[in-house]
């Protein structure tokens, strides 16, 4: 054991927390580390014996090499394990250290984890990690919630470590009590998950209607990463284009067409969208994405419907002369609008569970690091800027300007690529939305009249307070 | 207290329950009922004093008199109040007596009450009840799960108080082990949500991008329900749209004009769609009903968005001649995709929870007593009696037929509403659905490469089996 204790405590040396260790000693710090099985430990210290690095191979000489107030940043697998260390470690804490959990936790979780915690006055800080293996090492997203004086003691190592954004302002902050750094990193991986599919959706139209091919493709992503588009999924995806297969017979095929379209998930987005609907908040977009991945994962039974169930008996020709301009319209009103109801998901859940989100500051601290990086967000920074309470983005003059030039385009898109029969359901809920949001009057009418026929669940009026109830079973 | 026994006990006496007690009285039972205030029962007892009821002011007395081994339905509020009634009558039962929760439970509290009563040697039947107030009492649709020889003691009572279908057979049957029965009645209620919504977008468009007036809609609905659409929800919009105002100044004003149109829910439809997220099920037009409602519930959000947010400058015409026809064939197709999609998640929750689910009888016992009683449930339990392991309703061929004949009305309606400025979330998901069930090749290859591309998650090939890894950062 070094006699200088260590600023902080790692535990869990897979690659992540590895990582994340390795950043925080390049900043100057001493970092004690834990793993489970000492072999992932003793090859840490093989790989980087110049480093300030402290190894301990039990819990006990772990916690006992840490400084206090001690700092230990928890990088397990979510769930059961997350649980087994706090156990294994809460008997061997004093009161005032922090736990931190930079794994992918449900905030559900965090927030009973953060409250249990607290009884034996232990601070818990429940912290969404972006960026991947190379962004924990050189600088991730980090979007930490808890107790707000122990974030604040922990403030200066996460500033030194996250990713930097063009004006050098690091990407993290203090997001909110409990659970709400989780929430907000499970919200920004479902707008992950929408950006994707609208990618996706747009890229497939191009492709298989259009008949444009990956190598125009390429072009075309890149052209779009230089405008107003420009984020870190269009720079990947334009480069993917190009990319020939590396192990097949044919190594000038594009690797995306040797790739199987069965599109997996790891959880996070599907969380969200069940989140969505227990806020309330109508995430359409998102949630559209995630089912199309259930149903690419399908590919037995699509294979086979492929060959009983066919496409529409005439193709239509694209409405404009612009195909690709329309496109990167469409793509980009899809976008605004994915963004605008995980947005407004996340006011309603800030007013839920009081954590004051500031909305500017979340989009602010995507700008590096993290897999949404783009242009865009500072445009979302700018809008709540303007008006901390804004309901929407689309109330923004910025979005809504956007959003009512560029739906004749998503219109074009939506409406060319429903009677080609090429599946656009993020795309077409993004629309749908929108006809939604600016819509005075919606159909509710008729539904509210069906509920209170069958259920005597009463309606509303439009010309006086109350709750109604039809006499239907009244012959008139 | 009578000599003779109780049957059957009934707990709670709000009108669900009062009704249920009614029911099985008047098929020759005896029947105790009990309230936790006194006062319910003995209004009960007042207004049906000739009735073979048993009443009972304390939970012994009522447990007393019921003959063993002993059943009780439980008619109370779902959540705590349903365990604090359990809590209360568990000392007083005996090993072999069968509670039976006919509210409006979380299929996931079932399973876990289920497990624990039967710790104390008590059967649980968890049953879905569906048909309002007047289902109650003339014969609701039953959906029980629980033990199977507690299902098979209770089945007398059970068929005797059930809705009858035209051919006799009663509107229920043993569903599954467990939390099955309530497991049913929630996909039952995301159908229902479903096809509210898909009848709400059709309408909407007739009304308002087709100008027809609401006696037209009235006779069109009355019209659609002499066909292939025939069910209880037309029938009851075409009734709802004949109605006046009741209350205003103006008594010749459709009553729907006078409902605000704001869409409450009950909750059950947004658990089936947090299930369809857990089960990896791509239920999405039931989803964007919800969120449908949730949409029509930002009302004043609505109002100041119609203000800045305009529609698409230019109105198309509708791309055939007979709208009302495309119409009927859109919203027929609509339900398909959704019944699909019910029928498609039922499956995958059966496999996974190992009820063995019968999904032919499930559409038999929807065929009175329910809310989503349909002519078209009758082709469901054909579809499952020919291919009882039948993946997807749009694999039989009555279905599949209809679906590829009608999709070319469902398009122009799609298209007509995306370009017009009409919001159609859930008939534009059926439409996607179809499109994404039908492909052989889905965009999902660009979503893995992405997936690799960012975070090392691996792909599948189409020439060979296994998960590779791509060089991404290697320069080529």
């Amino acid at each position: 054991m070094a006699d200088k204790k260590a600023n902080i405590g790692v535990i869990g040396m897979a690659v992540m927390g590895k990582n994340l260790a390795l950043n925080i000693e390049s900043r100057g710090y001493t970092v004690a580390i834990y793993n489970r099985s000492a072999s992932k430990t003793e090859q840490v210290m093989k790989d980087h014996s110049d480093k300030h690095l402290v190894p301990a191979y039990n819990v006990k000489d772990f916690v006992d090499s840490i400084e206090q107030p001690r700092t230990i940043l928890m990088m397990v697998k979510a769930g059961k394990p997350t649980d087994a260390v706090i156990n294994e470690i809460l008997p061997l804490l004093s009161k005032g250290d922090t736990l931190i959990d930079g794994g992918n936790t449900n905030f559900h979780d965090t927030i009973a984890r953060n409250e249990e915690l607290a009884k034996s006055g232990i601070n818990f800080i429940g912290m969404g990690v972006s960026g991947g293996e190379l962004g924990a090492l050189q600088g991730p997203s980090l979007m930490p919630g808890g107790q707000k004086e122990a974030y604040d003691r922990v403030a200066p190592i996460l500033e030194k470590i996250a990713a930097k954004a063009e004006d050098g302002k690091p990407c993290v902050a203090y997001i909110g009590s409990n659970g709400a750094g989780h929430y907000v990193k499970m919200v920004h991986n479902g707008i992950e998950y929408g950006d994707e599919e609208l990618i996706d959706e747009v890229f497939n139209i191009l492709r298989n209607a259009a008949g444009y091919s990956v190598d125009d493709l390429a072009k075309i992503f890149s052209d779009w990463n230089k405008g107003e588009l420009n984020s870190y999924l269009i720079e990947i995806t334009a480069d993917i284009l190009t990319r020939k297969d590396d192990l097949g017979d044919d190594k000038n095929k594009p690797i995306v067409d040797m790739i199987l379209d069965r599109g997996a998930n790891k959880g996070t987005g599907k969380w969200s969208s069940e989140d969505a609907l227990d806020e309330g908040a109508p995430q359409s977009v998102i949630t559209e994405s995630v089912y199309a991945r259930f149903v690419s994962m399908l590919k037995d039974e699509r294979v086979a419907a492929s060959k009983v169930l066919h496409g529409p008996a005439k193709k239509p020709k694209f409405g404009s002369d612009d195909i690709v301009e329309d496109m990167r319209q469409a793509l980009y009103f899809g976008k605004i609008m994915s963004y605008a109801q995980g947005f407004e998901q996340m006011r309603m859940a800030s007013d839920n569970h009081k954590w004051g989100l500031k909305y500017g500051e979340l989009a602010q601290i995507w700008r590096e690091g993290c897999i949404i990086r783009a242009q865009f967000l500072d445009e979302i920074t700018k809008a709540f800027e303007k008006n901390p309470s804004l309901d929407n983005l689309l109330m923004d003059p910025f979005f809504g300007d956007i959003a009512n030039k560029y739906q004749d385009s998503a219109r074009r898109v939506v409406a060319f690529a429903t009677e080609y029969g090429i599946p656009v359901p993020s795309l077409a809920a993004a629309l749908s939305y929108f006809d939604s949001y600016r819509a005075e009057v919606l159909p509710a009418n008729l539904l509210q009249a069906q509920r209170d026929y069958f259920g005597a669940h009463t309606y509303e009026r439009t010309d006086r307070p109350g709750n109604f109830h039809y006499p239907w079973y009244v012959e008139q």
